[in-house]
């Protein structure tokens, strides 16, 4: 386990290997802000706080006992965490990674296609779990650079995962989207882009996370539910949400009739999916704890 | 404990102490349905599990072995449970119970005023935890008798829910409204007035229960919130959802303006109250499992 030892954020060793320049935040609390612990966003492990939840290593300027650090974490999960890029005038790289039809894969494409200069981004590959899916013939017929990592194909789920991330990498993204990919990814991923991999779920978080969502939401009886475009951590479904939106629940919703309701889900969430990696690319974003701000610092 | 053994629902005594008049199935599954387990809704609790969740004793015609009608609990609490009476041209006595401003009991006593012979329910009395309340000085202004039990006059919990139901039930409530009722009721009241006790809850449930519904949602830092309206089981916030209202979780809205957040819900949790309230009584109603359908059986 590294322990960094510091006096003040100038001090800090930058290049050490667990520091990931991906999410190393561009707009670091300003030294001696109150109430906020200065504060580093880190990659990896530190005293076992997984960084995909916007774990944060903080340095107090009056003690550098790496045990008064520790004790901080808790503190800073409430601080600022990370935050995209400025803006630029290129558009966003986007990877996406499906497992099936890709039909919110399409909705991007569509929405690139009808305003390529407008959107903010572009998609630069996209990543399968499996050969010969609809997703990545999509892809090919886009013209795009597509890659596939199976997890048989590899020793164990780490090597997959490192895998993955290595495939995801060599396309420089600056946000990966899971387009209905179905593979739950590890720690080696999420250093690498935890905090800038969205996903959708076909519940409003937290109310019914894992596999399924629309049928669980029906056995509940609940009257409303819907979708939900969120960050990944390394929970199940409990990263830090972007946007949800909202899909009644009539009495016509048997609990047979999951199918019917969840592709009324999936109608909004391909267009909340399209609108907020648009706004992603476009304004910036911060996630401060689990909230996520849209629109860059400052704004 | 009593244990029925019955082969068939004819057999079945109906009479048992048991076994509450007031929510005795008025459409019990017909004999011999398939995939349905020939079922009774009870009262009070049959081997430890609580009637209010839409406890369910069931008999399988091939085994009148009480261990295997415990083991068809839980299978039946999917199937139907409970109904309203078929509505009638009496309006529904409504019992309101308040702990605060009872601003949800002006808005029924405001749509009931406005449209006394359409709304098809009627106030019949206030309760309350406490006295010199706003709520129970709007209720005498309405005219209506009030009765006040206060947990700190009786010597046990238990009393003061005995207490409480019976004070209830002195005014032949068909439905029972919780308008901010600090209180959670007891097994005395819920054997009472289980399926027919409506409260309301500042989120979207399953997500947020408790006594923090807009903190822990702005915490959690979800986009969309809301209200729901329920009937109360013997869990926190877990009973079966009658209807949902959806609150917009703005920019502006900062783990700090929880009061503002929780003004917005308001608005939408009375106005949907009253449409369920009214709803309720004169469509009628029935609660099969978690499912609750509004509209009388058959229509």
């Amino acid at each position: 386990m590294s322990v960094a030892r510091a006096h003040s954020l100038c001090d800090l060793p930058l290049d050490l290997p667990w520091i990931s320049p991906a999410i190393r935040p561009l707009t670091p609390v300003p030294w001696g802000s109150p109430d906020v612990p200065v504060s580093l966003l880190t990659v990896g492990s530190f005293v076992e706080f997984p960084v995909s939840r916007g774990a944060i290593l903080s340095y107090d300027p009056t003690n550098n006992d790496p045990t008064n650090s520790v004790a901080l974490l808790h503190h800073a999960r409430k601080g600022p965490a990370v935050a995209s890029p400025p803006p630029s005038a290129a558009p966003a790289r986007l990877v996406v990674l499906v497992s099936g039809s890709g039909t919110n894969l399409q909705a991007l494409l569509d929405a690139i296609g009808d305003d390529p200069a407008g959107f903010g981004a572009q998609v630069v590959a996209v990543g399968a779990d499996r050969d010969s899916i609809v997703g990545l013939e999509r892809a090919e017929r886009a013209g795009l650079p597509t890659f596939v990592c199976k997890v048989k194909d590899y020793a164990t789920r780490e090597e997959w995962d490192a895998a993955l991330a290595a495939a995801t990498a060599a396309y420089r993204p600056d946000l990966v989207v899971s387009a209905g990919f179905m593979k739950i990814v590890g720690k080696r991923f999420l250093a690498e882009f935890g905090g800038r991999f969205v996903n959708t779920h076909p519940a409003l978080l937290p109310s019914f996370p894992g596999a399924h969502g629309v049928r669980d939401a029906l056995a509940y009886g609940a009257k409303v539910t819907g979708c939900t475009v969120h960050f990944v951590d390394d929970g199940v479904d409990t990263g830090p949400i972007i946007a949800q939106g909202v899909v009644e629940v009539t009495e016509e919703d048997t609990p047979e009739g999951e199918a019917a309701l969840h592709e009324r889900i999936k109608e909004v969430e391909r267009k909340l999916l399209v609108e907020v990696v648009g706004r992603l690319a476009r304004n910036g974003y911060r996630i401060e704890g689990r909230k996520v701000h849209l629109g860059h610092v400052g704004e």
